[in-house]
């Protein structure tokens, strides 16, 4: 008895999850599923929803592609969740990051934690400019 | 009697704090310091610490600026420190941010919140792909 | 050397341990004690204090049991606590959660992660209504 | 110049957005609209995507609507979002939380987020029978 | 309608409640009480537990007074916990905490919240001389 | 395809990163290197800033060595950061800990993180006795 579910694959899902995963794979141009959407199709509606909003948020937009999963692995990194750095790690590879570049990302996503605390520590108030 | 300590002006500051305070303005090219150096400068050794930092991580390198600020802007959105989003929100636009590309800024990191959690609650197991 | 500490089984306790493994067992109507008190025993007094608390604060009150431990888990979720997430799954399925609702709790969990980072990052003022 | 957003009023609004604010007002049966949905009208592809998962996942299901606040607050106090503890403070009241429901929440997040330090700092290993 | 509750004043207070009051200002040798427990005073069984866990945890042990405030504003600072830095910051420079001291905890903790997000971000494996 | 970094032993090291780990060893007195430096490793920009904070931030002070150790310690059980806690649990240890005090500091820790919660939950306003 556990709160963890078992990846549901292409063969046991449902049509409307496989709809779904076709979805996936053709806009991601790849031949797998990865197990975050695979562990949702417990609940087709959240997996339905999930997925609608990742391809509109993370969609052609006015910040380029590589930068929006910068963005993702900084929220990521931030809050500790491991599967998340892997797969947008991996992601943001996939869309021209070098290794330079990733030391960069720690470095200023270590930074940035650093700093915040500083400035909560210190009650900071904030610079008339800045409102 | 409070943790909170008052920031220190340009003329009630000591002269090693003032050279810092003067490299602050040349590096960024303005003609006042934020309230965070002011409050630092309570502790000089931390003041020149944390600015030599920022001013390595935060200077050129192969991330451009503006997704650099940006980068910024998703940890401290995350962390909740207000007066970082206030500071670093000038910085990004600055540095260039467009009103859209705010807009898009702050859907991805709402949502990286929300997806974080997702693959937390769920125990996803890492996929092989990304190991 | 290392900060982990071994569980103590119930054959290795003191007495005054084994009067609240005990009393966990027969509270819980269960024949064994999950590892977080058996961790937690190597400090008889936190071991006490912390059992007391769970007693109370998860004891009979105004908020049905299953409520509680979605409560319960809604929190651990959120701080990412793998532990508390097994735990108290485990715990809110066997006061009857069903799949159904799991669903749905962990589909809340991630909106409202998002939405916290939406209100923090644009700032919102908090309306007069609320106050 | 600053990173936070002015609310936009109804007399102010395009449209798309009024008809969205419409739609909140007549799900909610209230004649007003509050100031999270005013200030993400500034992007109104967000305003209705999040307004739509709002309504999703805050809408009928098997968990009753009061149980779904309560979660709503529990990630929120956890998380330090004030405007949200404040919002969903009254959205549970308006759907029954009384005042001794309120203090046993306020008490079961506070333990759980005792409790969940005390997991993680001792690296509790996971009990066989909660996998 | 809001979820924030008014400190309830010694006057106000029910006997029961006055008897908690009286004993944080012997324990603490004050002449009054702080806003945290007025507030906890809507609800007297929470009072009183909290209380008992204060009085426990924060009491005469193996670390030193000082080091003790020292370590729960390093918690509360890492959590942006405005109250709780404000009060225990008071306590900590009441317990003898000096100016160079303060400067060197807000360091500390800055610098430990930029290392955990390294060691998480590049995923670090734990020395086996660590386990 | 990951994040994750394999660390760099010192027989495969460049110069410049031998001599930081030099540093690091005769600074500690041990004679290996822990995985996180030799993960930094890649990066031996960061590598060279970071040992700096850290050398400076640890170093002599104000504040005793293993205090300075469970400040660190706090933060990152706070942060939920199994590598650091496993590794600075370690330093504290080596620096005096005793069993009683890890303790003490595990209880201070996870009472923090209660009490950090209820006041942000309840929005206990700041006394003008801490302002």
């Amino acid at each position: 008895m556990t709160t963890a579910r078992a990846p549901i694959e292409y063969a046991d899902a449902s049509p409307e999850v496989r709809a779904i995963y076709d979805d996936i794979m053709a806009t991601r141009r790849t031949d797998w599923v990865n197990n975050m959407w695979k562990v949702l199709a417990h609940d087709p509606v959240t997996l339905a929803r999930i997925w609608g909003n990742i391809k509109q948020v993370m969609g052609p937009g006015t910040i380029d592609p590589m930068t929006k999963e910068l963005i993702y692995l900084a929220v990521s990194m931030t809050n500790g969740c491991r599967y998340c750095i892997a797969s947008h790690g991996t992601a943001a590879r996939n869309k021209g990051m070098s290794e330079a570049q990733y030391s960069e990302l720690v470095a200023i996503i270590g930074l940035a934690n650093e700093t915040n605390r500083l400035a909560t520590a210190l009650d900071v108030p904030v610079d008339r400019q800045f409102l």
